[in-house]
């Protein structure tokens, strides 16, 4: 046997190589502000020099339209030659056609392999999509990422995932890449509608759910003040003057941080604590793959009409009653659970919510589990444990209730 | 600062998070005889229980109309069901719609997500296809590789590469996801034509060049031999009866190993050794990158006329002289390579050496290597050296001296 610091040659003539190897990865997330003024130079920190600096940015209709502008000023300010991507927004536009579309501008565009990343600003499809190319092109050229929504911000933007939809199946394919920076900018949030706001609000409410029942009671007490406030931090936290910052002025009322400020910070620490150890799903019993069961199929068969976090929310809805008629949760907590949905502008119910659906939906997530369910299910609220003994009758009987109670919780 | 084995947390609020983790790596490559006879088990030898079992294989057509009997007669003894899906074999077909067309033929015959390996059974182009489909479906589906082809065995099966040509550019898109098992299994040359062996020994003598000159010797020595009996373990090693193995026959003559044995193993082992410290290419000075330089270009412009190994001979050959007029390689050594280039059945020289075209490869490859040239030279026989000053007069005289020394060099 020869050894090379993990090759491993075994016999004359050899019979077998061993290769041993690891790749180490290194990220960041930042919470900044102020982006976009011409000022601030976080967006081109890791530029190595001011000259000759070039940058490729991916951004879509709707973003590009209410921040375009800036955006090309902010290069234009720094003196570096860009090009804006814009691509079409939403969910049906997350394809493979949008990948090569990315990576064809690339190639007329031009750029260094390793020091010149391609940034992508806007929500979590664009991101997926704008990460899903960085990794292929050139087996992977670096990229930052700019959430311009909510499910940016503690979601999309958080892990180390990207992809787009395929043969009618939610995030077919993709790869593991994390963004070596994102940077949250909660101002960007400023000009999302409240459905949007919601959408994102289901992946916070997930968080609360397995794991952080203080997130869930932030959400009970203030989601719908986040929900009309766009999680903007307030203004009003007290009557000292601006110039004071607001952690201050938030401490001279006993306050650790604003609501909007905590819920955020804690939905991304709980995310990135489930996601460091398991980052590419070594592991298959994930919690924080609660509310993406059933919601993948009704997702895709619902396309356009459902969010990504509406979908997440119908699943959660769904799990909960199960939860509920297996004792895991009393019916206290699933009403209380349901009412904060309805509370964040979330559906608990839907029509595809039918015994076929549900059956082909738990198939399709059992071949994506290796062969088991290990589906998530709420235990009280915040926690979860995993189960491998769903049958087709457990999931008509907690569609039929769900059915019956979703009636009941005004949106 | 909050700490979570990996993940950090700065701030109060929070005003960034470092995740830090690692993924480790592991494959294998085995040596095998008989892979498609029935009785040998390897190729499921990761099947967790023999019930149950199924496989996906994708072969292109040459191999399926020369072994596609064997191998379906194989899974059926097995009881395994099976599908093979048979693909366009050459360069040209290497494709993102390949990739594609696997995904989705994978959607239809459904597979679990770790358990139940893709199979690739082919040359270079279709493993890097099946490959790339494989790291992208779920994400990362495992996969076991078993090349038919030279250039599969020593070089495209052993890294890991994947990939397809896009948008007129060589591997412009791919991922780094090598198989868990390759199994060698020599036999499969005995169908290659000629050419398809010097496909091969081209990669080879890209090993021999820069880091192995004892593996040079041996291609100078026995090249014509090797192209001749296509690289099979010889019948003829010993008179000893053939139920006695052929290492003990070659040592009873004071030999290690067959030629064809040798060959192959030092050219499996320096690349191994070269690509093991450096899987994920964060390292962009690469001796193995040597003959690689100009030949995507040469090859993308010229397909199908040449074979990836052809053009890497016309890009060794043209970089070999460039090092004889620097100084680095003396004219005799250069004269040797040129004539073991031909013994080997491989071009040295072709009409798409222009200054033009070669002026347009190297800027590619300098966006490829960060903004640098990073050329690797060979330096005398078995050595190499990178170079980042190359002029475009310089590639022209080259390439002029070139052109006046091929026409001389039959092949």
């Amino acid at each position: 046997m020869r050894n090379n610091d993990g090759l491993f040659a075994v016999g004359s003539p050899v019979t077998h190589w061993s290769v041993q190897t690891s790749n180490p990865v290194q990220y960041e997330i930042r919470a900044c502000e102020n982006l976009l003024d011409p000022e601030n130079s976080t967006i081109l920190e890791d530029a190595s020099g001011s000259s000759g600096q070039r940058r490729f940015i991916v951004t879509d209709g709707v973003v590009d339209s209410l921040y375009g502008d800036r955006v090309r000023a902010y290069f234009d300010h720094h003196g570096v030659e860009h090009r804006v991507l814009v691509l079409n927004d939403g969910e049906t536009h997350k394809s493979m056609n949008a990948v090569l579309q990315v990576t064809e501008a690339l190639d007329a565009f031009g750029i260094d392999r390793r020091r010149e990343p391609v940034i992508a600003i806007g929500g979590g499809v664009l991101m997926d999509i704008v990460g899903f190319a960085a990794s292929l092109y050139r087996r992977s050229t670096p990229f930052i990422r700019i959430p311009t929504t909510l499910i940016g911000l503690v979601d999309a933007g958080v892990g180390a995932k990207t992809g787009v939809n395929h043969n009618g199946h939610k995030n077919r394919l993709g790869t593991y890449f994390p963004a070596d920076r994102t940077l949250l900018d909660r101002s960007f949030l400023a000009t999302l509608d409240a459905r949007h706001i919601s959408n994102g609000l289901a992946e916070i409410l997930k968080i609360a759910l397995i794991k952080d029942a203080r997130l869930f009671d932030l959400l009970e007490q203030h989601g719908a003040d986040l929900l009309r406030n766009k999680l903007q931090s307030p203004a009003d936290v007290g009557p000292t003057p601006a110039d004071v910052p607001v952690d201050q002025r938030l401490a001279a009322r006993g306050l650790h941080l604003d609501p909007a400020t905590e819920v955020v910070e804690r939905a991304i620490q709980g995310m990135l604590e489930e996601l460091q150890p398991n980052l590419w799903e070594k592991v298959l019993e994930r919690v924080v793959d609660y509310g993406h069961t059933f919601s993948p199929t009704i997702e895709m068969h619902a396309l356009p009409a459902l969010l990504h976090g509406e979908a997440v929310a119908v699943d959660m809805a769904l799990t909960t009653v199960m939860a509920e008629r297996r004792g895991l949760v009393s019916s206290y907590q699933r009403d209380r659970v349901l009412e904060v949905m309805a509370r964040l502008g979330l559906p608990v119910w839907h029509p595809l919510c039918t015994p076929e659906v549900l059956g082909d939906a738990l198939r399709d997530t059992v071949r994506h589990r290796d062969g088991k369910q290990r589906l998530p299910l709420p235990v009280g609220i915040g926690s979860a444990l995993f189960v491998n003994d769903v049958t087709d009758g457990e999931l008509a009987a907690a569609a039929e209730s769900l059915a019956a109670l979703g009636s009941g919780v005004s949106r």
